[in-house]
């Protein structure tokens, strides 16, 4: 058994274990000149310091903030190539299309990911994780959806739980993107071929969809989330990120961990969220890096939704490598406000990814905390372009 | 005499000389496989590496990108106490008036800077000086301004002039807030009192102002600019930000080095900046962090002025700690290219300090430049949440 009293804590502030609904968003734990007693990487007691009782030499932190440590419930994190030339043409109003027809886009990403071996894969992600856990990330989901063809897929998850030695990787199968032909084919083969080994490699733990006009319809997800179901698969869904095709709807009617994305969500897919168990995921880097309209985080709050937040880190559309900075984004483009953004970023994006044991600084979950730089929490969310985290504990160790 | 050949460089890429004004801003040399010749903090030499001439061991790079050292043209980096609180209040609705009125705001900066001491002041500037550097920024302009009283403006300055050791800092006295009561007098005494002290002192290169509705009118710019200029201080302007009052016009009429924030310019102050030799500078972080407007960077290039971005570091309308995303969101939120903005952010921001020995890689100028995590400059404007310099070297070497 290892045990460590944490000491030197200016202010433990944490959500409670959730998610965290509407108006209990904004309801924060605050425990000014705290101690936090971790046994076996698992919280064993929290309160005031004075009330510690101390067995061992304490590990003092300094005077600083602590958190818990923030999950990023949705990153495309594993891709090869790059996607500058893009960048750079978009910025001189270059048209996505002729960017695509061009060899551009996503099947540039597609193409050059579809190349590239399982250990190459993993060791182009590595630095983005250590970047993204830097910034303050215990936790992190990473999603396939550039191979497109089945052994792409399957080498992507490959590269994935690679990186599970040395990050907290949740890994999710996406299905993100019709073949140009045989579509009929490919959602057949989805189901009946790339699910079923999926989920007897245990290669994700669930089956993500990007329902959009230029994607999958609302009846090819039913389809697919159907078969990842019966193979004991959790449901996610890209939804409304373009126009709200009734993704939303149908993802919170089949209990799905959650629906990310939302900018075009109007008010039946805010009240259909409100009313389900399925955590609403912003990603509010997509709104900062391509100027698009930003998810109604604010109203979903409002409504009574378990907002999370997250990076949605990938080359084309949000190259955002800080989980902190989806968090201080969230209050300047979606209208939450700090300790909403700090509910989001923990305990909720738990939750969008089935995750009830982390996100919280309460007994019995893991012992996944942040160390800030300062005595006040609120530098998290306030912090522009600079990391108010200075240690980061994973199961009440450095990583 | 020193002299360093800088090898293993994968591409070099710089503005000529400048300013640089409209189309002119898009046009940056690139040099693939570069060596770069350093005698005693100058650049002696640039080229192709197979030219390059080695007397001694080069210093190698590793096959990395260089660019130009960014200048910060505008910051309030020197400030005592915090705004935290305010910025919690704001995001739950409070407005601006009301936290005024309750003691914040920037009232709430005045008190606390003014109570401070020029050790403690430079104390607490230290690290974000620091935080901007490794941004990028080898020249950073400092900015008094939370003084109001002429004592604790003139230790404001003592203050910057104090950070001057570690770092290239340009101190600008700004005339910023009218007290709330004698301010015919109060623009009398900074004209006949603090701009002579302030001139005398060498404490300053540069006098700006705040013309706004809400602080200095166009008219006492003008006193303010006569008396600065007789004492042979160069002129900047704070304008357009909510109101275009003719600040800019009266700037750009008195050859002011550059007015700033302009969100609110439109084609009569655009005009007045194109047709000047005053700088056009941007503050994309007031717009991220405010939710307002953006400046129009995008017309002022069309139009044929010479554009600069800054960070605007202050603790209430732009905690943004990186010189780096303040380029980078110069594209996002102003409509700028990735060129555009480098050279907005290298030449075209010493342009706006009075300053023509750094901003480009040329020959006879300061040997300020960065080296870049990989071989691709343009992750300088693509990368959000992530520092894509690794190494800073002003005048040749590591600071
Ligand atoms: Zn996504
Ligand atoms: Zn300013």
């Amino acid at each position: 058994m290892t045990e460590t009293l944490f000491t030197g804590i200016s202010q433990l502030v944490t959500p409670s274990p959730g998610p965290q609904r509407g108006a209990a968003m904004r309801e924060l734990t605050v425990i000014e000149n705290a101690a936090l007693l971790v046994r076996d990487g698992v919280i064993a007691w929290v309160g005031p310091a004075g009330e510690a009782l101390a067995a061992t030499e304490p590990y003092d932190l300094g005077g600083v903030a602590v958190v818990p440590g923030l999950v990023d419930p949705h990153t495309h994190a594993v891709w090869a190539g790059d996607r500058l030339a893009d960048f750079e043409a978009r910025s001189v109003g270059v048209p996505y299309e002729r960017i695509l027809a061009g060899g551009g886009g996503i099947r540039s990403s597609i193409r050059a990911t579809a190349q590239a071996s399982v250990e190459e894969l993993s060791a182009l992600a590595r630095p983005r994780l250590t970047a993204l856990q830097q910034s303050g990330a215990t936790t992190t989901e990473i999603k396939s959806g550039y191979g497109l063809d089945f052994e792409a897929e399957l080498r992507m998850l490959r590269a994935i739980r690679a990186l599970g030695r040395g990050f907290s990787v949740v890994p999710t199968l996406l299905i993100h993107i019709p073949p140009t032909e045989g579509r009929e084919a490919y959602v057949r083969g989805v189901c009946e071929t790339l699910i079923p080994e999926v989920a007897a490699g245990q290669l994700a733990t669930a089956v993500d969809v990007f329902c959009e006009v230029e994607a999958f319809s609302v009846e090819e997800t039913r389809q697919i989330f159907t078969a990842a179901h019966a193979h004991g698969l959790r449901l996610k869904l890209h939804a409304d990120q373009f126009h709200a095709l009734g993704g939303t709807e149908l993802a919170c009617g089949v209990g799905a961990l959650s629906v990310d994305h939302l900018e075009a969500s109007g008010t039946p897919q805010i009240a259909a969220l409100a009313a389900s168990g399925t955590v609403a995921t912003i990603l509010p880097g997509v709104t900062l890096h391509l100027g698009l309209p930003a998810a109604p985080g604010r109203a979903l709050i409002d409504a009574g939704a378990a907002v999370a937040v997250g990076t949605d880190l990938n080359p084309g559309s949000a190259p955002l490598f800080s989980t902190q900075l989806a968090l201080a984004l969230a209050v300047r483009l979606n209208g939450l406000t700090p300790a909403e953004a700090l509910t989001a970023a923990t305990v909720n994006a738990a939750a969008a990814l089935g995750l009830r044991d982390r996100g919280a600084l309460s007994v019995g979950l893991r012992a996944d905390f942040l160390a800030l730089r300062g005595p006040d929490w609120r530098e998290l969310p306030y912090a522009l372009g600079m990391n108010p985290v200075r240690d980061v504990f994973v199961e009440g160790v450095k990583p």
